[in-house]
């Protein structure tokens, strides 16, 4: 459908930003190219960095016209591929749009740029002493755009919500050029389809998200943590389920962590295990509270609760910041300390959470079939139901044979996701990872449903071919 | 583009659901057909009753085979016209899907078929120990599926979200006959475009939602109320921020009155007034708690800071249910005393919440320009930015000769909507009130991008044709 864009329709993409801000060298290009992760590597004729909306708008008028096809990309910090171009597509980098439109500490809203960084826009909305609570591993790096494109996730979903719910308003190029402008502050709004959400999540397929109006959030006075040892799965859905019977939205955190993974973290990245003795899983709980005081009683008090019923085996709370930081690091190291044991196959997927316990049981089960001594790394947003499930390769074996059978686990592993009615991405999306796996796994009525939507909105298919779709 | 039924194609959509479950008698059908308003009186050749999901399927598969139009029925109390038939359309009246198909405690999910009336859901949930919080005036006639074609809102939008935000996942005929379930009971999916809220919100243009998977919460161990007089708008929005910065999520109602409103309720729907003087605006606040003990303090605090620093002129906090009841009486009998008045012309706005006092102050001067002596009633979720702007006639003015200027008023209040960024429908909806109005208000890019969706969706234009677009 698309064509591989001639050096005079290049020449014509360099005029609307500036020779300067259309990168045509290979070695200029080559962060742009190259997934983190390196397991994606793409080639493009030429990445583009437009400094304004009116620039992509005249930018994605020249590809409709010329049927270029166009990758957009914001931190690179993708981990589905979806931001890669395979070859003929420019790419769209919109790091230039980083401007903090407005904070309107009224309205308690945010409208910033699609290329502000995550942690940018935390920062805005910490000055302004409001929170804006979408937090995740790469926030340094990914951007607003990115993060909306992809409707990323993060530790703090269980209280706040993913990156939909945190978005009020959108502007979006669409294929076309043209602008919509759906940068409302409102709360509520029922005048028609709900276009910010079907943008949001589309992973750059529809249209593109050039700023975004947002929701700030008053700063919790206290923010109280503990870390507790469990012995059994089935104890920290009991801790969870009182927690959050106890603390309603209070409940900001409560991941899951292995006994594997934080033995990682400690070796490898300088973790300190907080608790005498080891437990088969820990969680790390924080409560949020407005007043001082209340979090820290109202956690003490369920964990105490926790020991006293005996599905708590042991707990630390800290009394610092620091030490607080401390038990972060084990949950935050936990994906990076991995690669140091070798290769690692990793699945991001979800599950109701109350079958969060026997989705692990049986995942780790079908793994240990499949390749026995395997050690399997699952963590992560237990409130959720969303796992990381991570498998690392036996100790001593070999890493490419090992990472060689990744399709042959993940379709094991997925095909219990399926069975429990789960996700196979609950937040990292589809890009090209995933594309063809969901075509097989979703229903038919349900391909049918995106395509059509994918044809209205972009006839000529030039956004983001061969993602998602 | 769509055809009136013939006898023929009529026996056969009777053979669908069987002869009882097809009303074609005009008495039986009225209930159908006129809306509690009287606003709008429809017709139609027969009103259908489908028992299953299965019968759904097969009534739009016949529709869209012999091009007959369909308006999706639930508990008939929309307000804006949408569920009422012009004339040529079938009516789809889901009310016979009445299931709780499952409450998952340990997920805190509940799913249920589209004709559960709403208050059904919230006993169901209650009866399991959970909470299901959506909460508005009709909820013991509404049905769940037309809370999600409409997206309804209600009073604890500004805690728990709208309908949107409850929904989990959802099943729904296409136009084609053709069945997608997405009832999916996840907290994170990110595997494609988001369909669930392109349905919720779509006023049964796109799909007849027949099912859907809601969010349960845990019920609060206690709600405090507060009845605050107040001497100006601007002293309503300090106590607004103050609540939300001192309770973050603990504030899970906060709506606004005015003298005139609270008088009506009083004259002519049994309220009393539970200060011992008159104050120009009221509002009444919940904090709810997960502990006992804990909302009552930090409301009492709140309201103690507010009399303090001179922004709360009053305030009485209950000490019963009873006495709760009753200053939730004034609120919820709002609507209703104003019909004791006379006309009333009514909007349903939203505006960024802090333009909420700008906002009255200017559509009552319009109003008051427009016709002097008319009485603006503004009151609703002023957390949420959504003001019902009710204008009860000037007293003794004649009736039709007001109503007779509901145009004119509506334009110069929505203008003034318009300008400030706000929807002229926060929570109704578009229907066929306010069909013709978005399209002269909305940008052309927006009503196209709206228009290719329906295409895309339902090309042959049988759902609900008339109604939103």
């Amino acid at each position: 459908m698309t064509e591989r864009p001639t050096p005079e329709t290049l020449d014509r993409f360099a005029r609307i930003v500036g020779e300067k801000n259309a990168i045509r060298d290979e070695a200029e290009m080559g962060p742009y190219l190259t997934e983190w992760r390196e397991r994606y590597r793409g080639r493009t004729p030429m990445v583009l960095k437009p400094g304004s909306t009116e620039e992509v708008a005249a930018i994605l008028k020249l590809a409709s016209e010329t049927r270029t096809a166009v990758v957009p990309q914001g931190g690179n910090t993708g981990l589905v591929g979806g931001q890669i171009p395979f070859g003929e597509e420019i790419v769209l980098a919109l790091s230039r749009l980083n401007r903090i439109c407005e904070v309107d500490l009224g309205g308690n809203t945010m409208t910033v740029e699609a290329g502000v960084t995550l942690s940018s826009a935390q920062a805005a909305a910490e000055s302004a002493g409001r929170l804006f609570p979408l937090s995740l591993a790469s926030e340094g790096s990914c951007q607003i755009g990115g993060n909306l494109a992809t409707n990323a996730g993060g530790v703090q979903v269980l209280a706040y919500g993913n990156a939909r719910d945190l978005t009020l308003g959108l502007e979006v190029v669409l294929a076309s050029g043209e602008v919509w402008n759906g940068l409302k502050a409102l709360r509520k709004d029922n005048t028609g389809y709900d276009l910010k959400n079907l943008f949001i999540g589309s992973e750059g397929t529809l249209g593109v998200i050039t700023a975004a109006t947002l929701k700030l959030f008053p700063q919790p006075k206290e923010v109280a943590t503990a870390f507790a040892g469990l012995a059994t799965l089935e104890d920290a859905a009991r801790l969870f389920n009182l927690a959050r019977e106890a603390a309603g939205p209070a409940l900001t955190l409560f991941e899951l962590m292995p006994r594997i993974g934080v033995e990682m973290v400690v070796n490898h990245m300088g973790g300190r295990d907080p608790l005498s003795e080891p437990h088969p899983w820990y969680a790390l709980i924080d409560l949020s509270a407005h007043q001082e005081g209340i979090a820290t009683d109202m956690l003490a008090q369920i964990i105490g609760r926790g020991v006293g019923e005996g599905f708590v085996a042991d707990a630390a709370m800290p009394t610092s910041l620091a030490q607080a930081q401390t038990l972060r690091h084990l949950r935050e190291a936990m994906s990076e300390a991995q690669k140091f044991e070798g290769g690692s196959i990793k699945h991001d997927v979800s599950v109701p959470v109350a079958a969060v316990p026997a989705f692990i049981a049986a995942a780790s089960a079908a793994v240990e079939r499949l390749i026995p001594g395997a050690r399997t790394v699952p963590f992560g947003h237990f409130g959720d139901g969303n796992i990381h499930f991570n498998v690392t390769q036996p100790a001593g074996a070999d890493k490419a044979a090992f990472l060689a059978r990744w399709e042959e686990v993940s379709e094991a592993v997925h095909d219990i996701v399926a069975e429990m009615g789960g996700s196979i991405s609950a937040e990292h999306g589809v890009g090209r990872m995933k594309r063809e796996e969901i075509a097989r796994r979703k229903s038919p009525v349900e391909m049918t449903l995106m395509r059509q939507i994918k044809a209205a909105l972009d006839p000529r298919g030039i956004l983001n071919p061969g993602k998602l779709l």
